[in-house]
């Protein structure tokens, strides 16, 4: 790994254009990872485009550069492609079609499903974040300042669960250390992503807390949400974080009609169980705690079809 | 400083037999700095017991030598009582009568209102927690393992609310990454702290967060809990944590019944509000963002008092 994070710091030094760009449902790894990038690639007075097939959530619009972000772009020639935090080309939804006609695209990513699909490839599932990555890299070139640290401890910080998730290291702490040096507050970061919640939010998520379903084992805990609407807030995290308290639980599932049959189903789990894989079987992806799918069919079948899948797998595992 | 981590070292060092206690309401921070208190002394093969005037809740049991902590203790005899996390003497609870007894009390803390009871203080309100403080005086003694670690990476996760409070510094950081080299889990950590809430507390939280108050300008919210029964699981922390998700808001109060005209309030805030002069107001304490007292009277003229007082002090700091 150590000659790749020299290629990208040489071909980053001898290239003149970047377009930046991470996956699709834009979250704080993606979003921080193409902003450090954006702010580096600035120090470096190099030209650089960041490019989304999606908008960018309001939580995060109070990130440094923010407001450069383009969910359009006219016709255009870039030496480099950046693609962070993206496991799949497709990943980047309509920017896909621009990769192809770009130079060299460099990959950094964490995902354990990740496809090598760059020229240049930093790929460490053992990493966080994508931003932990990008750390090392900057760590390399020397480069740092407040923004970019600013974005950087809000990957880290969103991707890690506030620091407790199974992918937080030794390494992570040093590296948020070092990025505090640079004026971070967590405070700060923590009330713009999580202290956004309208009070109806906060009704509608008590709604479903009180209604969580079960199987017989009780290691499998569900809801199923008959009308989702994607608000500016992130409530699927917030969900999720209401019923990770529960004891002894393995598996997470939320089941969200998005309209008529089409269920978002995203999974959370204890390290026991791999729901890389389930959603993988479903067609979707993501990590072995973390993952989703899209399913097209309705509610009650998705749950049905779901919930029993994760049973056998759950079984076949004991 | 550097003198009193001398001072105390050397004291460690020369004496026999050891008291080690901590404040009422045990919770990380006071547990983690027992314990790992404890682990340190038996490193120096000295005598020592934990003798606390409340119950271990079970969410700390997974502490080592936690089964250890006694909260009744035959007449006996000791040179030095380490108290841990305390602002006053009398916050020991009925540990406090056998201070008196003892030669030389050690007084070890991060509260800003510590009375400086002991006859050798080590004060410092930067730090995040008492843990803080005790891993650098075991940095100094050069004395560190497993148990050590696990402990008060337990008392600086709790005290920090997951490194996201305005306490949590890059030293901070820096101690839990040397903490982490002794196999730390965090996962772990959190699933024992935060994991163990049963269905029917999570539906009495949903409860509570549908019916949550506000005032006028939207800066104060608070819950009224007609019946509190402490649970096995620290539910005030969780309600906090929701309740925190909301935009805007700058104090957070819960008014909990314990029984007839004794109610329990605890208070939270964002930088800009210091609840421990409100909480000092009516005859308690803690720290600037949070803070608690126990008013003898009913629930609705607690509320009405409490909530009118909030809103004259939030007025005058504008």
């Amino acid at each position: 790994m150590k000659n790749t994070f020299k290629e990208i710091s040489d071909k980053i030094r001898s290239s003149k254009t970047f377009l930046i760009t991470a996956h699709v449902s834009l979250e704080g790894d993606a979003l921080g990872s193409e902003l450090a990038t954006y702010a580096l690639l600035k120090k470096l007075k190099k030209r650089a485009v960041i490019y989304n097939s999606d908008h960018t959530p309001p939580i995060y619009k109070f990130l440094p550069h923010s407001k450069l972000i383009k969910n359009n772009l006219s016709e255009d020639k870039f030496d480099v492609a950046m693609v962070l935090d993206c496991s799949d080309s497709s990943r980047a939804g309509k920017v896909k079609d621009y990769l192809s006609r770009v130079k060299c695209i460099i990959n950094i990513d964490h995902h354990i499903s990740n496809t090598f699909f760059g020229d240049i490839n930093l790929v460490d599932p053992a990493a966080s974040s994508a931003c932990q990555i990008l750390y090392k890299l900057c760590e390399r070139m020397k480069i740092m300042d407040e923004k970019i640290a600013l974005c950087l401890y809000t990957g880290i910080f969103t991707d890690t669960g506030n620091f407790t998730y199974t992918n937080t290291t030794k390494e992570t702490h040093r590296i948020v250390s070092n990025l505090m040096h640079y004026g971070v507050s967590p405070r700060l970061i923590y009330e713009n992503v999580h202290s956004l919640c309208e009070d109806k939010d906060l009704k509608f998520i008590g709604k479903i807390i009180s209604n969580l379903k079960f199987d017989s084992s009780r290691k499998i805990c569900w809801a199923t949400i008959k009308k989702w609407e994607d608000t500016d807030y992130d409530l699927t995290e917030v969900i999720f974080s209401f019923m990770r308290l529960l004891k002894g639980v393995e598996v997470l599932i939320l089941f969200k009609k998005m309209e008529k049959d089409k269920i978002r189903v995203n999974f959370r789990s204890r390290p026991s169980v791999d729901v890389n894989k389930v959603a993988q079987f479903f067609g979707g992806g993501g990590h072995k705690s973390a993952s989703g799918t899209t399913i097209e069919t309705d509610l009650k079948s998705a749950e049905r079809k779901v919930v029993s899948f994760i049973k056998r797998y759950t079984n076949k595992l004991k």
